[in-house]
């Protein structure tokens, strides 16, 4: 068994830890310390459940755990399949007390989080990520919530886990899609504000993309630290948090207007670095080698780095207005003064994203 | 115009004012300093609409306002309703500076509030209660919720407002029915802990059903302050907060049982409230003429003091036990060690329930 990589995030007392490792499913080591009451619901999809339900279950024995199986896929990720969660907890007469645990990746750590959220008013829940995109990013922050028709996550809360824990052996069974999908995500790390990171990443894509093991474990475990730390600095947004927005005001706008579910989240986060690395270069920010530099590995990992050749300029500004970085009327951007120096900024001219959107029109 | 009463809810970062007084609507100096941004969104109902959105709206000069009205009744009080308060939010392109702002009585209260804590993770909100019983109780302590087809109020969260502004000029319109339900928590504050309250309603019930506005602003005054006082002692319900919870645990079971609406919440917990004293008597806590004291002011304000009777025993019993105040399987109840002296306790034989429940067949 692999060495269990342990990190701490660190706020007050909504403080956690996240474990990552090899056959980390099913030690009840790891689960029973953090669970307050008897009852625990274990939040899952019909993907996932057959591949890892049964070796979770043995690390909850003792508990009385009943399961609630969701749809897969972001397209379900609405208020509609959320409340097939309460419906669970208050058909087994689940108090609040209990326990919600999320074993899944994205949809479901959001929505499973929400429910705990909001279940008579705030229960507890534990993150058990199945995906790499969830593993470097939706298990870390407690961010929580579900998409509205008119907008991504638009509907949520802040809730903490308990604990966090990341099995790189639930990596063997992702699909190529969505091993990229999670690829962007720890690119961003290194773009946000570590460049020691993006340039052992530059070294190392081909074998993340071969699925070694070792170095998935270390891309996890540095991309939840270097996301630990601005969130723990910054628990509610109220400012340099929103770094870890970077690509993801272009990517949102390409999810929702591509329809939920056509584009996986982590390729549009991927083309809307691409973007916001173009719209910094644009800017005289950002030198066109490090924008080359910034495609190569994404391109390596398979991810796309231009918007979908049906969305128009127009499209990106009406669908980027409904945005959760507008405030007052102004959108603001993640963008780069070069590699690791990503900054929030509202002070461009409209211009820029104008000619940056044209650009990749052609 | 009377006297601008004002009192302070104590919770730290989240301190509120609540104002209560007469002709308080539509003065912009007690609104304007607690919204945030530009941008408001007035939340009420038809009922409520024709009476005073009119008297409130000159309150919200120079800032963007739109407005979402939603059915009126504790029927609609579910996540399906809730949706129209975020779509109108979207719909308007309301970002996170956006301020929430009820208009009406517990239902667009607790809706509102939940939207608040819900959307975008979390925005402002006023609570402008326009009933007796939400100027007395749920625009106080930041409860707020909707409720679920298997229970009621069990999605949720904690969010305090900014401010609360109790205009008992709109108690003018209310009807008498409500009237009284709002009269059954004023009550339940003097039974709690304040027996000098108690008795003052002893000799003023005459006088607030008769709708005395002097009385009726020191009801409410008082009635905050004493829950005010509870609530910042223990705001996220971790023990003495439960107290608040008098009569509720039967009342919600009245409720469920003859399904939302048939009983007003207030009468639910009227009936409630004599149901918890007998069994208090029952377990020999409190004495038959305390019983009998209890009552009276009761039926004075036209409450019931009795459930329904095509509620069974048993149908109360399955109802109680899906109320969040089980805890690991036991039921926990707040009963009466004598007028004002409310405590909460799972540590009674369960024939002392049965039998309650029983005599009150009869």
């Amino acid at each position: 068994m692999a060495a269990l990589r342990t990190l701490n995030v660190d706020l007050g007392e909504r403080s956690y830890p996240i474990h990552i490792g090899s056959g980390l499913l099913g030690q009840a080591d790891l689960l029973a310390p953090f669970i307050g009451g008897q009852q625990v619901m274990v939040v899952s999809n019909e993907t996932v459940v057959p591949l890892y339900m049964e070796r979770l279950l043995p690390g909850l024995q003792g508990f009385q755990v009943q399961q609630v199986i969701l749809p897969d896929g972001e397209k379900y990720k609405n208020l509609e399949v959320l409340d097939q969660i309460y419906s669970a907890l208050l058909r087994h007469r689940f108090d609040r007390t209990c326990t919600l645990l999320a074993l899944g990746g994205g949809v479901v750590g959001d929505m499973t989080g929400f429910a705990a959220a909001s279940y008579q008013r705030g229960v507890d829940f534990i993150q058990v990520p199945t995906t790499l995109l969830s593993q470097v990013d939706s298990s870390v922050g407690g961010k929580t919530g579900v998409n509205h028709p008119l907008g991504k996550n638009m509907i949520g809360a802040f809730h903490q886990p308990q604990v966090v824990i990341a099995d790189t052996d639930t990596l063997d069974t992702l699909p190529d899609r969505e091993l990229s999908a999670g690829i962007a995500e720890v690119i961003k790390y290194g773009l946000i504000n570590d460049l020691d990171f993006f340039t052992w990443l530059e070294q190392h894509i081909d074998g993340l993309m071969a699925r070694d093991k070792g170095l998935l474990a270390e891309a996890i475990e540095r991309s939840c630290a270097d996301k630990a730390a601005i969130v723990a600095a910054d628990e509610k947004e109220a400012g340099q948090r929103a770094l870890l927005n970077l690509g993801h005001t272009f990517g949102h706008a390409i999810e929702t207007g591509m329809g939920y579910g056509a584009w996986l989240h982590g390729e549009a986060v991927g083309a809307g670095m691409a973007m916001a690395a173009r719209m910094s270069h644009e800017l005289g920010w950002l030198s066109e080698a490090d924008c080359d530099r910034i495609d190569a590995p994404l391109v390596k990992a398979g991810l796309p780095t231009r918007p979908p050749s049906g969305m128009t300029p127009q499209q990106f500004l009406e669908l980027m207005s409904v945005d959760k970085k507008v405030q007052g009327g102004r959108l603001r951007l993640v963008l780069l003064k070069g590699i690791g120096g990503a900054l929030i900024s509202g002070d461009f001219p409209a211009q820029a994203l104008r000619s940056t959107l044209d650009a990749f029109q052609q």
